[in-house]
């Protein structure tokens, strides 16, 4: 027997859909007792060289209208029409994966509501983690667990330029130029650079756990663009590796997500992911700390989770999932969040002498609030020291 | 609605089941539409303090005759009465899931038929890993990955021992000791420092990604008893920790699966998986590189595993495996397996120039079979030089 899907967006991630597929086609009908085969595959160009020649479409109501189509795999990426599409899709009762973490963060509860309502699936393990099963995990394996706490890296590209600058001293234009010398980083590299994937992701990621998806507008995010090699190398002096991480936590009922990037500790297991791995690291009550590690984008990783989806659907376990808005009153701001602090001044102060000193004019702080973090930077400033860096200790 | 449950075994695990499915009663009703609730409790001993005291029965047939028990969660540990209770539960059409890797890695096949020929569930996640959900990750979100190999560290009390050793120059009797003193290690820590619990371990792992159950006493087996410090140090020096590794791969249709101390280099994320953690890499071909972490022993980690066994099946989720007997001719044999090897020797000897040497008397060699291996250590110890250690290169 055959299912039949149809595949929106024959790019990178897309076509490594067709191919995974394709290879997999006797595992997974040995496994499930019928064959997945992509009947279209919507794009604006041709493909004449592709096996799929044939299946390229680029009118939508040709796969709306078919009735054999019982899902539909949307690897367009950006909000529109990605948003629209899907939820054309369910309304004509297709269940929809997607890998698209911009499209989840954002119209999120619109696409649940909407899946909800047509009673069909609506799933995106790929657009967080690459091929990381982290969502499944959460959803399934972990279920039992009351969630308290997530940190991760995020993106890949972000996690190669600062092992490169820690592992080999490169400062952040060279790293970022050899990231896209070897394809990791875009053309235009702010997504990446600036913290907007990591925050999507850290959103759908604190949604899974909590329940409330939090706007990406309203999290704090910081990227790495301004972040200098020489606290890079303090950091390191310190057993510290820095890592852009994505945090969300639930405190006395409040949710709080913010991304930046922070001093990770040698025995935490984030401080080993590398290159353009991913590391996500979960904590629940009764399991305690499990850490999910791989390849976090990529061709063949991205569309093997996608995949992973389209099998748990068509194989009836896919998962319904109901997210709130999560109100303001719902989110714990990221100025009442608790951290030790990295500092590093010019000039001297008094009233850093109670602190670690872990390399000349480089300090970390005992815990404090952000909120009182500022205050010390401002009090620091206006007794003559320049505040160069201020960064946060992770754990 | 409720649906009800049997407990085979009120020790550490049993008793942590009943916790877990208490405290994520609301967690699992939210998500579920129905509430789990253990109406009988296995145990010789009487329990007059627990809040369980009145579930507490020492009669087998009253569970097996109550139809309203759906599931029995057998966390008895060793084979007998294990197995045979199990195949009772099964034959009385009840699933069954278990933390007790023994009795799937020795009777996995009768238990697994078992569960076929009745209609219900067989289902063990609880036994490999503690905490870390590998087996569902590897049933679902890897399903459509062709698994070529599985590397982990599989037992926590020589992961400790391993890690005192490594870090902290300990020598094996008194990392032992501090394990015993912990807790870590029980009375007699034969099965794990022998290596036979990370053996059944790996005969699990090797059975799920490869469909085929080697017996326990086919797979080569070595443990960490003889282990020397000296080699732990020259290991650090070169960047190389030593780790108890199972190992599982298949090579032109034959599985090899082994276990024994390997120099694990520091780029490999297993490297870092210290103390009492389980690190499990397992490599898929679309996916790649996937690294589980988390607790692979104790009591609520152990039994939050159980109970995602409990609510998949019970939310019809559950998996079918199909496993065969591996024949001999299925199994590649340890003494083909090829690896770099460390070798420690007193002595000199011309034949050993052409390896990196890393420290006084140690070297790495380049890759060869465990026979070619073997030839080298016979020609050295008839040249005169004693060889003190050989140990493999995991990579």
């Amino acid at each position: 027997m055959k299912k039949y899907i149809a595949i929106l967006g024959f790019g990178v991630v897309g076509s490594g859909c067709a191919e995974v597929l394709a290879q997999s086609k006797k595992l997974i009908s040995d496994r499930l007792g019928f064959e997945i085969e992509p009947k279209y595959i919507l794009d604006l160009r041709d493909f004449p060289d592709s096996p799929y020649a044939d299946r390229i479409v680029h009118d939508y109501d040709i796969i709306l209208s078919d009735p054999e189509v019982e899902l539909v795999a949307e690897m367009m990426g950006g909000s529109h029409p990605a948003l629209e599409f899907s939820l054309a899709a369910m309304k004509a009762k297709k269940s929809v994966v997607t890998s698209n973490k911009e499209v989840v963060a954002t119209h999120g509860l619109e696409l649940l509501e909407c899946a909800r309502e047509n009673g069909v699936k609506y799933m995106f393990e790929a657009s967080v983690g690459g091929g990381i099963p982290i969502i499944h995990t959460i959803d399934t394996s972990l279920v039992q667990n009351d969630i308290t706490e997530i940190d991760g890296i995020l993106n890949g590209t972000t996690n190669y330029i600062l092992t490169r600058m820690n592992s080999a001293g490169v400062a952040f234009d060279d790293a970022l130029s050899e990231a896209r010398e070897k394809g990791y980083a875009e053309a235009d590299p702010s997504a990446d650079i600036d913290g907007i994937d990591a925050c999507r992701k850290i959103a759908i990621l604190a949604a899974l756990a909590f329940g409330k998806l939090i706007e990406p507008e309203k999290i704090h995010t910081e990227g790495i663009r301004n972040l200098d090699s020489t606290d890079v190398k303090n950091a390191a002096s310190a057993g510290y590796a820095i890592k852009l991480i994505g945090r969300t936590f639930s405190d006395n009922g409040r949710i709080c997500a913010y991304v930046c990037p922070m001093l990770v500790p040698a025995s935490d297991p984030l401080c080993t992911v590398n290159d353009v791995f991913n590391g996500i690291k979960v904590n629940g009550d009764a399991v305690g700390e499990v850490m999910l590690y791989g390849r976090g984008a990529g061709k063949m990783p991205t569309a093997s989770a996608v995949v992973a989806d389209i099998v748990n659907i068509l194989s009836g376990s896919g998962v319904d999932y109901s997210w709130e808005r999560a109100k303001d009153s719902d989110i714990l701001g990221f100025e009442a969040v608790s951290s030790r602090h990295y500092i590093r001044v010019t000039g001297e102060c008094g009233c850093l002498s109670g602190f670690e000193k872990i390399a000349d004019g480089a300090y970390i702080t005992s815990e404090m609030s952000e909120a009182d973090a500022a205050l010390l930077e401002k009090r620091l400033e206006e007794s003559g020291v320049r505040v160069e860096a201020r960064l946060r200790v992770l754990g």
